[in-house]
């Protein structure tokens, strides 16, 4: 790629704008990504668009659709490779040939490998002067989610917590409530819309008995599926998350159903065999059908081994394959430590509030085993610090090759 | 007080510059304050000084003796109230006096509500015209420790802790060396060396073994005062702490020794009575012995009602007396939570890595007791966050009027 002096500046310029355009969807494209477009005539911005939300126009229409004259001859400014296949709307790279465009200059390349910098050959093969990588990181960290997405096939999972200086989510009577305030919670609140599903354990759902909903002023906003981790189908039919069920996406995870073979096989038959397990499976078949009845889905796990526990890596997979691309997982500790303990964390949102609880028995953010020695534990990128009123918010993404991943 | 216009920023500039030079002093004073002092005529400074150590010459002293010109006729800029009595040196309203001086600029009164106001009395008494005030929150907070020191006659006392952004001092294993990374140690060194005296619990001297010393380059740096909380004298006289205890001045204070009466009648007598508590008392009484022939200084504790442990408000008030304005407690988790739960903890500093340990048995950095409800927690001002390297340091105020307090 060689450019005349000066047109990187410039190109640096207009794919700036079309960053900030791109981020106008966010919330609203999961699964799809962000992606912002402006088309240019001489030096002159004549069109711009977005991708707005999924099932919508991608951004290269939409550029196109707004342009104040004809397109021909122009630049397009795109933060992702254009898409040459038919998905739900044909392909941009046909827009952007119909257009008559002269000059396409991407951010980003596909992230899938097997179509990445397609339509940047097509684009070329038709003629068109095509230069790619153009504030390349802005564009592919734009759409982490995505690429993380799209190349794992698994959703983004982020553990957030909120703790006090020295490191407690609970007192030791286990009252949490109201630990951060108002500008940290409605941060929680706005961070909610933009992911594909909200996750916590049934510790957290007993306790808090939260309804996990996006509720801001300036709605109306995208609910994410909410996914209670619940390996024993203990969730109450009154509890908020199944009373909304009917309204919001609410998905209950539980453990494989015991084998009544191998109960057997771990109890000692005090009772006449295999009874007290087939009443036990009889209760907890009643149990699912009722939160089936109440709405929700309930995904039943497949087995793990020698615990009786919800296989997480196989629940992100079924998440992944519903087209959830990312998780916020709000707690408690026991499914943050599973997760940290599996190495299926990717980012870590710390909120600290300026109080000091103490105590011996006031439980911190992360449980689970935990790692032996310090060089075994999760290794995080320096923290993102962000003041929200008195509290801070430190974001840290975790290093992929940390020893537990 | 009335200015004449454009006076008051004249005044903060040179107070500015007061500042500046009291802050050379950091480390060197205690439990004297920082203070600086300049001297100005017709706009231009003639003279400046700062109180460089403890037994040295007062800022006053210094900036009269460096006058390049006759100071008579002139303004003294000082960042606290001249000193009027008699201490280790004369009165510095003398020497203002003697040099004719015509002005005096004050920053911030003696804290001493005894004293406060005096200095300044004197010097109008005597004709010279005194502005106090000036840039006072400034004068203030440079000297937080010692107006700590001077109101409660005990050191502030700043809880040090080196946490994973998940809250965790050590792992599951009790693994803890190495949780920061080199810049934030570096700081640890440098802080030490402006502290009265270093504090850490026994556990943590048994399981780190620290030498708990100022070790940078560009010394020689005042070692601290190093104190041990070992209620029942279990420090070995191999530690580190006693192995250094004839150069650097080292600390054991025990637990107050166990009363026979009570001991009796607390256990049940399989023994002859008294016999098991008497071997106890002249074991640990060999111990004390060692200790001191080491070199340590052993301070018994008076009781504690009915907790065997040492009476921290006690130590802090022996301290004190001793003229130690502050103290670093550098750990562990216990004597965190035992000050804490006594609302004994002035401020704290938390140096925040970005690791993540996880697991349910690993420590976080304050046991004890520790709050019932969030409302009992230990209220905390707003975390200023330094960055240092890949780690942070959040430091935040104690409200005074935090409940434990
Ligand atoms: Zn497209
Ligand atoms: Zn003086």
């Amino acid at each position: 790629m060689t450019l005349k002096p000066g047109q990187r500046a410039q190109d640096e310029v207009f794919m700036a704008r079309a960053l900030e355009l791109a981020a106008r969807g966010l919330g609203w494209t999961s699964p799809n990504p962000l992606v912002g477009a402006v088309i240019v005539k001489d030096g002159r911005v004549v069109g711009e668009g977005w991708h707005t939300a999924y099932g919508q126009p991608h951004a290269e229409r939409e550029a196109l659709a707004a342009c104040s004259e004809s397109a021909a001859g122009g630049t397009i400014y795109v933060t992702l490779e254009p898409c040459c296949h038919w998905g739900k709307t044909p392909p941009c790279t046909s827009g952007i040939l119909e257009a008559g465009i002269a000059r396409v200059v991407v951010g980003a390349l596909d992230p899938n490998p097997l179509v990445a910098g397609r339509g940047c050959a097509l684009l070329r093969e038709a003629g068109l002067t095509v230069d790619a990588g153009i504030m390349e990181e802005e564009c592919q960290h734009l759409n982490e989610t995505f690429f993380h997405f799209i190349t794992t096939g698994r959703p983004l999972v982020v553990m957030k917590y909120a703790m006090t200086l020295d490191g407690k989510v609970a007192t030791r009577t286990g009252a949490s409530r109201w630990i951060t305030g108002p500008e940290a919670r409605a941060r929680v609140h706005r961070d909610r819309h933009r992911f594909g599903a909200i996750m916590v354990g049934i510790g957290t759902a007993l306790a808090d008995n939260p309804a996990l909903t996006c509720r801001l002023e300036g709605g109306p906003w995208r609910q994410p599926l909410r996914v209670v981790v619940d390996s024993h189908a203990r969730l109450p039919l009154d509890a908020e998350l199944v009373r909304g069920a009917r309204t919001i996406p609410t998905m209950v995870a539980v453990a494989a159903e015991p084998q009544a073979d191998a109960t057997r096989g771990h109890r000692p038959s005090t009772a006449p065999a295999g009874t007290s397990s087939h009443e036990a499976r009889e209760a907890r078949a009643g149990r699912l059908a009722a939160l089936r009845r109440a709405g929700c889905s309930v995904w039943v796990s497949p087995p793990t081994g020698s615990k009786t526990a919800v296989n997480l890596p196989a629940l992100l997979d079924h998440l992944g394959s519903l087209g959830i691309d990312s998780v916020l997982v709000e707690g408690g500790p026991t499914l943050h430590g599973a997760l940290a303990d599996e190495g299926l964390v990717n980012r870590v949102q710390a909120y600290v509030a300026p109080k000091l609880f103490g105590g011996n028995e006031a439980p911190g953010p992360v449980a689970g085993r935990g790692a032996a020695l310090p060089s075994d534990g999760l290794h995080l990128s320096p923290p993102a610090v962000t003041v929200l009123g008195v509290d801070l918010l430190l974001e840290s993404e975790v290093d992929p090759c940390s020893p537990a991943s």
